[in-house]
């Protein structure tokens, strides 16, 4: 037995004969009603229970979403937009059944315009791939949730990672989409320009609405200048509530990290077993600093300070490009890592960001529950925004484990909303989430969000059962 | 005569006695009916016909907007925000009559604090003002569009300005809002936290919104650490397109500049004779840097490079807290003291942006567009994001030169939007862009604008006739 997501019937209707004959001519064999094609696109990373769509289409242009959607609307069937199924919390989950549009073939990178800083690339095109093609150009995109995710994924849920302390989130990155429209009408958002006052932000609306407002078939991000030059260092600390305090110093001095990611013991404990390092499993920071050489230099020599003065260790410089992407490479696999603590586990994990001056609080108190409890919890952050991350490693065979993960994950929930924090940071709201919503923005905010679902998605068609309630909770 | 806006009979109604009764029963003395009052509160500073409110209310607290609100939706009569009245595109006329809520009481600073670097203000707060409550924390908040706006009306304009090159719009800078909605109901956006995947970004979705969706009641900003050094210089060029340039480069390279402003050569002679310099009545630049001691002599050292590599005559420093001043106070009279190149002139001014790369066609297309015009046409611009204004002088007494005026101006929106730009990068839709909506974003991207519209306002109340047209054109 796996993680319940909400009961497989609720609303579900079977695939009409007619629509899915129809887009067996849109699709031909990249059209699929395999058990096993299914069961891939049900899940995501998370530890919900599979939900299966009908069928899944392999998009490979914009046109064919847009007729997708026609016939889905046009049959009322459910649509779920899919790009690398890495999604942490049950977004991709066909709940209702209905028809996910696969759209990792959509992975061209359509152009790279390095006078302008932006690149347009597909949805399905991952944050590597981009990277990969940007090389030679001096140019980077920085936004690193950690799993190579797609473009378009990682703008339905509003992604950010590791270097938005320094670069922003997803929603500072991204200057333009087109967008397939639950009717099959095809928008464009934004323009090329750096900024525009001309009307609504749609581009922001779409990005972070977890597919529900329409399908991103297009996305045009910015780019950045490589840095001249990079550094990281690392150290650690006799407790946790130490280095987070390292942390907002550096944050309320106004220094321009890149990084600044922090790792628990037992976090270090699993890095270590998994890539082979050999940190000191005690409380870390993981820094990088990007900048001229001058810059970096300054940086480094603020941070190492104010890391003395909360009594950090002697930083440890990676100082090698090859020490650096071990380093950084050991920490992207973090999520995978932790989840060999407990070998056949699966992680419920928490997503809290808090204002900057309540973090090294929320930690303290999260690392109370957490000592309380019999699961193992590693906890890795990306502190200089003020999130972090707690895996509450569960045993899929124990039903009681999910129960207290979930009572875990609300108690750390429940504090960073009190600390004037969010419910979740980077990973979306999707299925894990919805309860929390209610009490982070309050039901007429939430009733603002239903009144733009229902004027863009009036039959609640585009990743249903994701996000919100549809109706208001009776109070 | 003036410039006509959309006349004023359309789809106004009188004011029904009942809700003027119930507006004095919550106001008192607060509310006004007088012509002058009325007649400050239909006019900005844009060239349009003055539309006068049917009556003017001064709102002192968030209840009194919700409850003016509740009430206009009641007897369906139209409810416009009043910051100051800075709006360059007619955003504060009453073209349908109605009640104007003045902001400008509503100016408290309601906290601000510094370990988060974060401040909440009422709506009527300039940014001045704020700037001022922030003396002594070593923090700023940069957004700096000239007038000394309301942070309300910067919300609602999507406002950026000078800084925006490196600090971003209000669009970066906003964390949060309270906004009161159609039917009086209030609700809050945003967390104090710095991201957030939690649902649709409604903060986003109310900054830029004119006053259409809701009318803003509290402001969350994030602030920034003073720069440790400041330093500004400006250059000459021998015509615009060396400057522009110039500029184009350094954004490419990726120097962290704070400030880039263009000035042409009429500008500058409207700045020597209003504010009493002594410039060169030629293109130029003026720069400022912001960061530690070495990174602002190191951007200074890569700038100065580059403005020597095309043309540029030696920088002359402003080292001196009061010659900076002096010289961006200069800068932000530049729309009076454009004015006064001819007496008693109103002024038409454009806001196109586009990207960087394609910011040197459009000034020079524009260049000779404003040539072979007999009006004179002073440019400024913020061309570190792309973004530039000409000021297009007007005798109010003689139509054919609105007429004149609305020629140039649509040559130079439409050639921005053929180079991938946009009609307004700052000042916003209001009256004055709504004819180039459709041009911009299409006809189905606008309609997403009107659902969103209809969804939260559906008896187009809030500042109705601003921003588009409330149907399709028809094809």
């Amino acid at each position: 037995m796996n993680h319940p997501a909400p009961p497989a019937s609720v609303g579900r209707v079977a695939l009409p004969a007619a629509l899915l004959e129809a887009l067996r001519d849109l699709y031909g064999d990249r059209l699929s009603v395999a058990e096993a094609v299914r069961a891939h696109h049900g899940r995501d990373e998370s530890a919900f229970d599979p939900h299966l769509p009908d069928a899944v289409v392999f998009a490979e242009r914009t046109h064919e979403i847009a007729r997708t959607l026609a016939l889905c609307a046009q049959h009322q069937i459910p649509v779920i937009p899919y790009g690398v199924g890495s999604s942490l919390e049950g977004h991709v989950l066909a709940v209702r059944g209905g028809i996910s549009i696969d759209l990792s073939r959509m992975n061209r990178i359509v152009s790279i315009d390095a006078d302008d800083l932006i690149a347009t690339v597909e949805p399905g095109v991952t944050r590597k791939q981009l990277n990969d093609a940007l090389r030679g150009t001096g140019l980077f995109f920085p936004i690193d949730p950690g799993a190579d995710a797609s473009l378009g994924g990682m703008c339905a849920t509003r992604a950010s990672g590791t270097n938005a302390v320094r670069y922003g989130s997803m929603r500072e990155n991204v200057l333009g989409l087109e967008v397939a429209l639950a009717d099959g009408r095809v928008i464009r958002t934004g323009t090329r320009a750096r900024k525009s006052s001309a009307g609504y932000d749609l581009t922001r609306l779409f990005v972070g609405s977890e597919g529900t407002l329409g399908v991103i078939s297009e996305v045009t991000v910015r780019l950045h200048p490589l840095p001249e030059a990079v550094s990281a260092a690392r150290c650690t600390f006799g407790g946790m509530v130490d280095a987070v305090n390292a942390v907002i110093q550096t944050i309320q001095l106004g220094v321009p990290i890149a990084r600044a990611e922090f790792v628990d013991a037992l976090a270090a404990r699993s890095l270590n077993q998994y890539s082979h390092l050999t940190l000191k499993e005690a409380p870390q920071l993981f820094f990088e600093f990007h900048g001229s050489e001058a810059s970096v230099a300054e940086q480094a020599k603020v941070v190492e300070q104010i890391v003395a003065d909360h009594g950090g260790e002697q930083f440890e410089w990676a100082t090698q490009p090859e020490d650096r992407s071990r380093l950084w490479n050991a920490r992207h696999h973090a999520y995978f890592a932790m989840l060999q603590l407990k070998p056949g586990s699966r992680a419920i994990t928490t997503d809290v960001c808090v204002p900057i001056s309540r973090l090294a609080e929320c930690i303290a108190g999260t690392e109370i529950d957490i000592a309380a409890s019999d699961l193992p919890c590693p906890i890795v952050g990306h502190v200089g925004d003020g999130n972090f991350h707690v895996a509450i490693l569960v045993d899929p065979n124990r039903p009681e484990e999910f129960d207290e993960a979930e009572r875990l994950n609300a108690l750390i929930v429940r504090r960073a909303l009190a600390l004037g924090g969010t419910c979740t940071g980077e990973h979306g709201v999707g299925l894990h989430k919805i309860g929390f919503m209610r009490e982070e923005h309050g039901e007429d905010a939430l009733d603002v969000m239903r009144a733009i679902k229902h004027a863009l998605d009036p039959s609640n068609l585009l990743n249903p059962g994701k996000m919100f309630t549809p109706e208001r909770t009776p109070s």
